[in-house]
Formats: C-alpha cells, sequence, structure tokens
C-alpha cells in the first residue's frame, strides 16, 4: 500500500510567489496542508505584526522563514549591518513560532572565497547567544555550486556540517535541499553525519535541461532527482520535520495557485514519500 | 619581477573553435604557444593520418586529447560501444603522442546516479590494460555539478580521486579544471590528495552573471575564480606539467583566433602565473 499520509508537507510559499501571505494560508487551508515556510519580503509587504495575525488566525505551524544569511560583505560595517538584519530575521521567525530560519550564506565580495567563508562563521558565531535567547534554529542551507558566485559560498553538505559542527547543535543546524545537494557523490555521508543537526528539508526537482540557473527548478517527478531515495536517507539520519515544497519557475508562478498546490500534493505522495 | 615563461602553456583548441587542426597548430607557432590540446572532432574531420602528420610537421607536443568517457548507458550493449569508442579514443591519443586522454565521464541514463557511477568505474577498469599497453593515460575530469544530469555524473575532486585510486596511478588520473572545481570548500585537501595523479590542468574563469550554462566560460581574468592561488596549489602538489586554456564561448569563438590567442597569453601570465 503506498503512504498516503501528509502530515510532513510544507508549502514554501516562494512556490506559489503570485499570491501574498494572507493567500497563502488560505490556499493551504483549502488544500489540506498543514504547515508552511514563509519568506521575508512576504512579511514585509504586510508588516510582522499583521503577518503574525494571519498565521494564528490560520492556525497553521511555520516550518521555517526564508531567510537570513547574505553575510560576506567588503567592509566591517556592511558585515555589521547583515548580521543586525539578520537579528530582525531572528525576530520574525520567533514572531512567527518558526521551528527555523534558513540561511543563504551569501557570495563573496572578491575572489577570496576561504574569507567570505570566515565571514560567515564570525556572523553565526556573533548571532549564535541572540538566536538561542530567542529559541530560534538557525539553519545552514548549502546552495548548488553554480550560485557560488552570487548567492552562497556555502555549496556542499560537507563544507555546511563542518561549518555547523562549531556550534551548539541546538542552535545551528542545516538545510538539505534536493535540488542543490542531489548530484553530490558523497551524500548518504554527509545526511548521516548530519544526524540531530537537520532542520529542514526542501525538495523539488532538477530539469533537464535547466531551463534557466535560478529560475528553472520543476516540480517533483518532471526532473532527475530521485528524491525518494534522499528522503530516505534523510529520514535515517533521524530527521522526522516538515518536506517543505520550493520551487523557483516562472511557469509555476504563473499557473493558478490552487492547481500549483493541488499538483504538489500529488507529487509529494508519488515522488517523495512514495518511489515513483 | 613578475614571471614571464610561458613554456608551460597550452591552447586547447575548443578556444578557437573556428579553427581546424591545420589552422590551430599554425596559430599556436605564430604565437609561440608551446603545445596544444586536441579534440576528436578536428581529428575526424581530417583523418587521424593527417592529423598525425600535421601534428609531427608543426613539432608541438600535444598536452591532451579531448574526450574519451560518456560511459554510463542504458543497456550492456550501448555500454561496450563507449568502450569501444574509448578504445579509439586511446588509439588517437599515442598517435599524437598526447600525454594524456581526458575523460568526461558521461551523465547517468537514469535518476540512479549510483549505479551510472559504478558503470564508470567498470568501464575504466575495462580500460585499463589497453591504456597500458598503448602507454597513453586517462585522466578524470569532474564536471561542475551543474553539469550532473547531462554530461558527468563524476562532479566533485574528492568523488574523482576516490575513483582514481582504485587503479594504478601511471594508467588512472585527474585532471583539475579551475571551472569545475573552483567552488569547493575541500579543494585544497582534494588537490593535495591528488599528488602523483595530476595529469591536466585546466584555466578558463567564472563569469558573473553566467551568460550561458555550457558556453558561458570566460577568458582568465574577466570572472571570479582565484585562478592563481588553485595554480599554486595544483604546482604545490607536484604537478609540472602543461597549463591548458579551454574556454567555451560563443563570443570568444566568434573572435579572430589571433587575437583569442594573443589575449590567451597575455592573461596566462597575468591571471595565472603572476598573483593579478
Amino acid at each position: 500500500m503506498p503512504a498516503t499520509d501528509t502530515t510532513r508537507l510544507s508549502l514554501n510559499q516562494i512556490t506559489t510567489n503570485r499570491w501574498s501571505l494572507a493567500e497563502a494560508l488560505d490556499g493551504c487551508l483549502r488544500a489540506e496542508v498543514p504547515a508552511i515556510g514563509i519568506w521575508r519580503h512576504k512579511i514585509a509587504d504586510v508588516g510582522l505584526k499583521e503577518s503574525r495575525r494571519l498565521v494564528r488566525d490560520a492556525g497553521l505551524p511555520v516550518s521555517s522563514v526564508c531567510r537570513g544569511g547574505m553575510f560576506p560583505a567588503a567592509t566591517a560595517a556592511e558585515r555589521a549591518e547583515r548580521i543586525e538584519d539578520n537579528r530582525r530575521a531572528i525576530d520574525e521567525a520567533a514572531e512567527l513560532g518558526a521551528d527555523t530560519l534558513v540561511l543563504v550564506c551569501g557570495p563573496p565580495p572578491d575572489r577570496d572565497l576561504a574569507a567570505a567563508r570566515r565571514m560567515v562563521e564570525d556572523a553565526i558565531a556573533a548571532l549564535v547567544p541572540y538566536a538561542r535567547e530567542r529559541r530560534v534554529r538557525m539553519a545552514i542551507e548549502p546552495l548548488h555550486p553554480m550560485y557560488a558566485a552570487e548567492r552562497s559560498c556555502i555549496t556542499s553538505l560537507e563544507e555546511a556540517n563542518v561549518l555547523a559542527e562549531k556550534f551548539d547543535a541546538d542552535t545551528v543546524g542545516i538545510v538539505v535541499d534536493v535540488y542543490h545537494v542531489w548530484w553530490d557523490a558523497m551524500l548518504e555521508r554527509e545526511i548521516a553525519r548530519a544526524r540531530g543537526r537537520i532542520r529542514g528539508f526542501h525538495v523539488c526537482d532538477w530539469l533537464v535541461p535547466t531551463p534557466d540557473m535560478l529560475m528553472g527548478r520543476g516540480m517533483m517527478g518532471d526532473g532527475c532527482i530521485d528524491i525518494h531515495r534522499i528522503r530516505t536517507l534523510v529520514d535515517a539520519a533521524g530527521y522526522a520535520g516538515r518536506i517543505e515544497v520550493e520551487i523557483l519557475n516562472q511557469r509555476i508562478w504563473d499557473q493558478p495557485g490552487d492547481e500549483v498546490v493541488a499538483l504538489m500534493k500529488q507529487r509529494y505522495l508519488s515522488c517523495v514519500l512514495n518511489k515513483p
């Protein structure tokens, strides 16, 4: 019998990017999607107070706030600003009762990748006391290496693990997104190593060919990633939390949100929970 | 005093893709580029016998033949064909006196990356006796992870090292191409680990933003890679061989070959040999 339980499913709201926060919450309720991942620009659109009211009225758990990070910068003043902005992100996650603040760590300001990585470590270290106090878990999301120059200098699970292990597991964990890590020959080793630190699991698919480096992600089942296998590895490492569907794709954004959510639920069952 | 020695420089002929083999050899002689990397489709254009004559007449060493590989396939019959084609590639490298046959290992035929990787290992194992007999070194080139679905399931230096270490270092080595590995936080560790197995070093640059996933590579100095640092790491691991300039970029291909080669020499000195 195939599994039919959607209790771990969460809509990362970027998947229905045309929807406001209120619309995304309504869409989840209509489709019986039991949780939501919220982006900061959607919070900013209505303000934090109104966002909290909307989330409480909907009664939906917030699986993550996306995203903190973007730490490296050319000057100490800019780096301090980034850290301050991350304190606001921690506040937002705390106010919305989110399990996790996802960290997209940021690109290097110049050719010195090693220096950028040190800036990331220093920034996380600076944020740990504040995150602990607000009871928010920060989770480092290693991004696909093709984003190294423009989005994140943290590009593999091994690197994310090495970095996270410098901190208390209750405060600094990692997020596994299949799109960013599926290619990695050391995936099994590094997912097992992340036991006790996995704070999020994101799914979508790698389209062949890839229509666009940023906006070319696919619905689960439409690409080449063995998502079911990676889900099994993450579960075997002790992760029992939410599984967020996060898709950046203009074609999907242009479809009616209710249709996207319905398809996402169907594919969650056929490609994530069950082996296709 | 900046270094000015171009004795290790080699033109990988894909950089001047509009040139035939004869034209590329002439171009190297005119610009005093002391070696060339040759692609198999350029050999096929004039035949192996004529290619050998052209190379001997030019008196230029052949730093590599690009490329063998493309091993994974859905059926045993197809996989046997690929291995047979690689025997022909080994023949070509031997006939041209090339140091190295570069292996671009090939994409998976389906969602099973682990199975594809086993096919690569099996194919290399099958080719080792033939390569040894013909005194050709095969060199595994890990490709950027963004090519995992379409070009190579071998996507990191660590993975290439693990694979190469299963074989005799004289017959199976690796190629380090800055474009494919620059993002890797474990680069220093894995280049050091490859000591005694590095059979080629390729340079170009990562443009920001990347205009095209395949054809968007840049001239050294036009992008964000710290090429000088990687060259230093490769040298520190004992590599003293050729440094090939390999650029896939339509805009560069559309420029006159002599201008591209002149700029490449200049950038080799300013960004590869010396610290920019």
